[in-house]
């Protein structure tokens, strides 16, 4: 079994979900699209999270993602699975389903659509930390599930194992630094993961101490995400700089739908990175999952001047 | 098979849902539970609701709760069911589920956890309602889902079919006015069912012309809201202020948790009802799903004194 | 000096301000606004609220409003100002004006611009209480200063005297309701005020005990919320219904500027208010203050079908 | 008259405002205050900001601040002032006072209170542009005014020459980093400021090419801040960040008071600032402004404690 390194470091893409337009998983699609990112030089896979239109995907769909990735890498690299769910019950089926399907980790949120408490959230990761056959990060995103994890109650659930790392993808890069900061200096923290989900400050974060990144875009252009991460390690400051900069200017793709006021800023950025693998030929169709308003052609032909100024057509 | 009266008028308790220790569904109490709300006079029943754990409970856990529920009342009276999910293609899942259990209609909110834009949702409500064989209706719950549905977009979803009715969780009663003026008044909205979900003015949103009421307290006092709605009925609105504010004082209950810091709003109301269910022995355990902190003992003892007050004990 | 009744009842409108087109105030058409109010019958006049725009009056402009409308008022019906700032020692400064200025009573929010703690809120307005000459009411308004007034806390400093009412804002007609019957039963509570200031459900407010309303609509047709408290004084609630259904769809006016997407909900709502008077000959110019985007000619007219539908022109 | 560098660069501290026990300003000590700051290579001063209890202040402390700073440093480095108000009409007041008590620039926020629209923030900062003698900096503070000014607008703002500069207090440092990016690169942008606000991140910040920093906790280690900026502008990213984290670790002093529930952070931070201000021997009192809850013995102890590990007692 792939034995998951402590701390897990480098670019970890949060994988795109292919789909027909049907709304089935596009199987042969998915493939190329792993492959994509493996050959790239990416550490580990996270499938099922946000970018993975994970809210999207009935169970079975799901399943099938997981168990498609998993039989693919098989155990060339790790494979980190979301299982975002309302509480601890539900979550826990997910555990179940995407470990019997190969994952060697799974990603789990706070408890959403219902008011929780803290103590009640810590609760739940302890819960899910003692039923779960394999590691658990917490995945903090309050603009989906509307309540912020602490630094000191990462760093406390860290300390009792119950943890083992933390997909960030709060935007508060205080915050993050608290728990960078923590894991390296906490007595009773060893081995623990701390990897930024925010891809327009990357450079930013591994200067901080982070392990790695979640970076959504990497699904675009995994190449550039690898070469900032090598950049950052080698402390040349001044090219990483450049290569985020770079990135942070294809990142403008994410507004072309939204800037039409035809959809929200989620739809338009995830039909641009759906857009931008489709017009590099790695997917074979570039749908989103329902009820999600898709791009216009013209807004798909302005995905490719964002990749033809990167260089990626 | 049920024909659901359009509209749908009277009291439509959400169902709180029993489970034993274990966390399991605990059968012969729910069919207590539905004994004490059909024997009270309730018009129909509203399982797998915010009031019901829904968010909490396993889909096999949902499943056993729709088919106990539908095979008891067998048809006496309309069942109702909760699909809460994230996006369009799990909630499509549920209704499935729950109408092969036997649910006479389905309860959905917009889609949550992803940022939706106002056209994706009332584009959710047209799909549910093209592939649902039952028929739909809305449930608004910002507290829950973060977004809220206008009377606008509510009003034009009736006037096309697609929803068959509203289940108003909002708190904005001027809002929820707009819909029941406009379920009156707008050409080609008829037979539109407008449910009040706010069980402290329960006797204003009947004077507004609502056509019932889905209150959580009804768990706990069915008799008392059925009295409350005849008054109403009957124009007798001094003395459904009195029935209405004695229900609102039983209603503290629900503060006497949230009100020690130990746990937040919707675990100390929900543990409430379920204590008060124990105390007047039509459910066999007041345990709440996890990850909720449940009630004290001494938290518990005060519900009893809320009820001896009620003269429900 | 005029004394203030304990409750005040009745309507006690938000007066508009009215503006020149260089944004001074227009102290002619102030008191013609002023006559139309107090003779179609209203109780008492609350400057400087929200719908006054006092948020965009300097204290000079606020000072000429409260001057100008005491001297005309001359006694015969009690003056309410607010005293709307971030914090204590600002509001009162605003208290010392306004009360020199011949105020009768001054309308004070919560803290804002600060994150402040509900101790120290209770705090403010006991401060304000020690320190004015005239009965403070609290203006429980979360849409502007993003905190909620609880029941317990206004129940808490009504007894106390420090405050000797509310106007409500916050459209939580549940939390409205506790005040009302609060009011009524606590001991050590007499002759507080509680006025709704959501225009949409004044009938539902003074069912369940409310004193009066400010309803910012009331500028624009005070004989019709008069009319509509005078039915729900006499019990007539059939025909207060249809009444503040009429002035529900009078209301309808506040959308015009907003649904452009040229402004937001407020500037759209004080300028069709404005252009309403306007129109009815009662203010000489419907200009609202800077920065707010005006209402286009074709708004403007569309503010005049509305007041011809409801017999106002 | 002191010209203002463009773009200005260096630390900016937002200097506190010591009070009296009766709540008045205490000359003396922002004296020493300001002698502290500018003694330790501060490159400008921030008056009347947040971190100056700004929201606290009546219109004649805020003078007697402005006129104090400007008449001590007498034209030896720039003193740059909050102009906090919630609209266009009041700022500009407080615009005028500040500048004929010497301010060499003003420091605006969006407007709040009320709810205003994107175009209308803009107008807004082009109306205070116009009518300012000084320089006009945008205030970026989200949780005070509840709206978040994006690139797209300061930079737009920046290319027509009505904003100076920006002083981010959003914790959004991909936002910020679009504005920092923008400004070198946009055509047409020339000499704008961009300075964060966000004390825990100013390493980064200034790695992703910010001029300067405007940190709250530079009242109590204004030399750590000083030499942290010297370190990122060498290139010394290493030791830069260990200063940074020994300047994160002293802030743990802000949550002192929070923790107990008794206040929360915002009175609990500046509570902290004072305290140590006062325990280092640069003001006389560290009572901070009603109704703010003061920190009790035990917690100015524990600000104690932590200037202790810090070396600056």
């Amino acid at each position: 079994m792939t034995v998951l390194a402590a701390p897990l470091t480098g670019v970890v893409p949060p994988v795109c979900t292919p789909l027909t337009p049907e709304g089935e998983v596009d199987v042969p699609s998915l493939v190329r699209l792993v492959d994509h990112l493996v050959g790239s030089g990416v550490s580990a896979l996270f499938v099922l999270g946000s970018s993975s239109e994970a809210a999207y995907l009935t169970d079975a769909r799901r399943r099938r993602v997981v168990e498609t990735v998993g039989a693919h890498v098989a155990g060339q690299l790790p494979v980190l699975a979301g299982v975002i769910d309302m509480t601890t019950p539900r979550v826990l089926d997910h555990v179940r389903s995407v470990t019997e399907a190969g994952a060697n980790a799974v990603v789990a949120t706070a408890p959403f659509y219902t008011s929780t408490h803290p103590a009640e959230i810590a609760r739940h990761f302890r819960l899910l930390a003692s039923r779960s056959p394999v590691p658990v990060f917490a995945y903090d995103i309050p603009v989906s599930v509307h309540s912020k994890l602490s630094a000191e109650v990462v760093l406390e659930l860290a300390a009792e194992r119950a943890l083992a790392g933390l997909k960030d993808s709060s935007g508060d890069l205080a915050g993050f630094r608290a728990v960078v900061t923590g894991a390296r200096t906490d007595a009773g923290v060893t081995g623990f993961t701390v990897l930024t989900g925010s891809e327009l400050v990357v450079d930013a974060a591994l200067a901080m101490g982070a392990d790695g990144a979640v970076p959504g875009l990497a699904n675009v252009d995994p190449a550039g995400y690898v070469r900032l991460h090598r950049l950052c390690r080698a402390g040349d400051w001044e090219r990483a700089r450049a290569e985020q900069e770079r990135l942070c200017e294809l990142f403008g793709m994410v507004r072309l739908g939204a800037q039409t006021g035809r959809m929200g800023g989620s739809s338009s950025a995830l039909g641009a990175f759906k857009a931008a693998l489709y017009l590099r030929g790695v997917i074979a169709c570039p749908v989103t999952a329902e009820p999600q308003v898709g791009l216009s052609d013209g807004e798909i032909e302005g995905v490719g001047k964002f990749l033809a100024r990167a260089g990626l057509l």
